[in-house]
């Protein structure tokens, strides 16, 4: 990727693709706005005119009810107009469409586009495309990227383990179970370092860990124990059943045996380590139904501080001056 | 279920559930508001802003357009944020997975869920477990209840048979139909009763008839004209066709020709006497199509009335001052 | 079709079902509407509140996310309510659900629908039983008309060919492709007249050449160099491929030599000829992606345009002193 396809000649946010290359300033003035946002949220007025006349179109080729969901409450929290897409990958899984697709919706003059699909890069390659005065927002593409959910981990860990934003450079942050086809695990290890984490772990059987995680500057476990050790953050990861047994799992039972968070193993843990999952769980598989509503789990907050930090983003993005998005509107044609 | 589960301290409405165990005074309070928002209806200025900044989800666990389009107008009517969710049933089948559904949508700053599940209680799962500041609107549970249709059909026959209050108390109403399956006819028997229905009669064939459905203060007739002779409200039930052939009935036309409102049929009764019906209508089983359309018919009327009545239920759980509701909301952390 | 459906007492919009029978002064007038609309879209404020307090459900017998979204994004910045209904078209075949479908919509106190059925005459069935008040917006029905993209394609061929109203008439415009399914060529065909174009040709071979074309007023071509001779205008239809293939074509690549528009055969028609479709293009079969994305190609203008030109319709038509429509409402009782 270009490092500066996401931002604008003043070094603004134009699109969110990735966290990578995002400077430690940028992530900390997201986390900022979310702040602000979520505060709002908890207040008796949840809505905002921010974004009130600008279109917002949720355009998901993966199915994903509840990250759609996600993105259509902030939006409409921002008070902008949002278009649901659900479109079938299969009718434009060769590039040429896509392509065609982006331009026919741009050409309806929407603001923005939240994009979800199957394919890495598939954001990327509407942010290469995309007319001046459009914005793209990774949704989640294949096992690439969820910037939003990283975004969202980083804002929950500030705000139990800090607030200071230094409060990083303490932290061992583990990060247990299907690393391979994780985007969310990628996209915390790229926040998590630049806001200078102490130590990022990895644990999970050997199948389950992709070639060259090292490089990323991550400890690599596969023995639960032995990385949870410690650990002052744990950040689950929801394992793909259906996609796992056989390939790369001996069984269910088996790996939660070894790989799940169960009561017992998270009494051995200090008292004041928290518990992220970005959700929806398997109970008994990677986590117990017990943890899970437990006093160190922070899983239905991470769903709250989501809404914020989409809003953050969103209105980051959109909210430059509307001359200004007017202008570059009009030098499209 | 606890008595006391839709209501808050005050005796305000809390959730709406099932029109059970609601006092005749709460019900007429509800009609009256519909009232008021039917004549808005009717005026140039469709629009109140009553909710605005307010969230809902409609949660259908089973499909149904029609009930979902007549929540998401009333709530656009009072300009609360609308938010659809089509969730498979098969995919929540767990109660604990259903807890997780409620958890995670609650914790994404939702007011209010308008739930429907073919699952009785599933409401009432969702009320008993949802944090202060969430409410749940039963848009229809398995058998068990729908209080918004029981509503506009109490509305509908006061509309028509009153405008006083205890019109009820002169009236002879017969339920025809599939009431075994029918939660529409468990809620208008739980409201006509609350407000002194004279007589409310079932009229089935044996197999179509619930066990114990007398104790519910009814008289059960196997006989059709036997049961509407002097009816002064007819609420006919849509046959689940599909369900039914088979194990509940020989066939169509025999249903027609033994429980089906005809125009004939409908000639030997009172001219005054109204129809109603839920839809949407199998013409030519239980009922005829001229009948539907005829002068005596009510369905429409019905359907119009749904809107003012699910208004009326949405503002007056929400409609709490937005101070209070955003204590309770800050309360959860 | 009684040539006054369309029309109220005054001779204004009340319904769009075609553009057949209205009168030049309507159609541009319409078209001036859009200009207005589309100048407004390009400015920084995007959104009207023209129709504010209105609804309008898209109602959808056939599936088509790209028309939906293009009439959603026009009612969403004219501050309309819309709701999507995608409803099964087996599960209204009958003449008599289709028309409980409408009057239990109705009942609902919409202001518009925006109807999509792939049987020709649907939305005029509509129009013939809608009550006082609510209006009908053919968004295509079968192979009879689309006029809303009748619409589009004038506006487009005057911004580019005119500014003069008189453009038309100066014009020769070529309909290439599968004319035989095409409602959007019909509704073409019928506007071109109207605004006096000098020449409108359709060009395909005999199998997709519907009988007594001819009678319209247009010429035949089987020969596509011969029909594009001189064309100022080239209006490529989309083939639908899944249905073509035996019954009507040899194959997808014969139909591409033969009358697919390619660079080559661009190159030799007078450099200002605009080339159009209504989308989604079939990449090598209709059309060549690179004519697509060409220089003399209008397709995503055409885009565009259509959201101004929904817009000016829906004004149009449910604009009117809201005192007026009220009492058309209350008159339905």
């Amino acid at each position: 990727m270009k490092p500066t396809l996401q931002l604008d000649a003043q070094g603004r946010l134009r699109h969110l693709l990735t966290l990578e290359g995002l400077s430690r300033e940028l992530l900390l003035k997201i986390l900022d706005e979310a702040e602000a946002h979520d505060k709002a949220l908890r207040g008796a007025d949840k809505k905002q005119s921010t974004l009130a006349g600008r279109s917002i179109i949720n355009l998901f080729f993966e199915p994903s009810t509840r990250t759609r969901t996600t993105f259509e409450l902030a939006a409409m929290r921002l008070s902008a107009d949002v278009l649901n897409l659900q479109v079938s990958a299969s009718s434009t899984s060769k590039g040429e469409t896509l392509f065609d697709t982006l331009k026919t919706l741009e050409a309806m003059q929407a603001d923005m586009f939240v994009v979800r699909h199957e394919a890495s890069g598939a954001a990327h390659f509407f942010a290469e495309h995309a007319a001046p005065g459009v914005a793209i927002l990774n949704a989640g593409d294949g096992r690439h990227a969820h910037p939003t959910q990283g975004l969202l981990d980083l804002f929950t860990i500030r705000r139990y383990k800090g607030p200071a934003d230094d409060c990083f450079e303490k932290l061992t942050v583990a990060i247990v179970g299907d690393v391979l086809h994780s985007r969310v695990a990628r996209s915390d290890i790229h926040g998590l370092r630049t806001l200078g984490t102490k130590e990022i772990r990895v644990v999970a059987p050997p199948t389950l860990i992709p070639a060259g995680i090292a490089d990323m500057g991550v400890k690599v476990f596969h023995d639960l124990d032995a990385g949870l050790a410690g650990a002052d953050v744990v950040i689950l990861l929801r394992l793909q059943k259906e996609r796992m047994l056989g390939a790369f799992l001996p069984s269910l039972a088996e790996f939660h045996r070894d790989f799940g968070l169960s009561k017992a193993r998270l009494a051995r843990l200090k008292p004041e380590t928290i518990v992220m999952h970005p959700g929806p769980i398997n109970r008994g598989v990677e986590i117990g139904g017990d943890v899970a509503y437990g006093p160190q789990s922070l899983i239905l907050q991470q769903v709250s501080h989501g809404i914020a930090v989409r809003m953050a983003v969103m209105s980051m993005i959109l909210g430059a001056p509307a001359t200004e998005r007017a202008r570059a509107r009009r030098s499209r044609r």
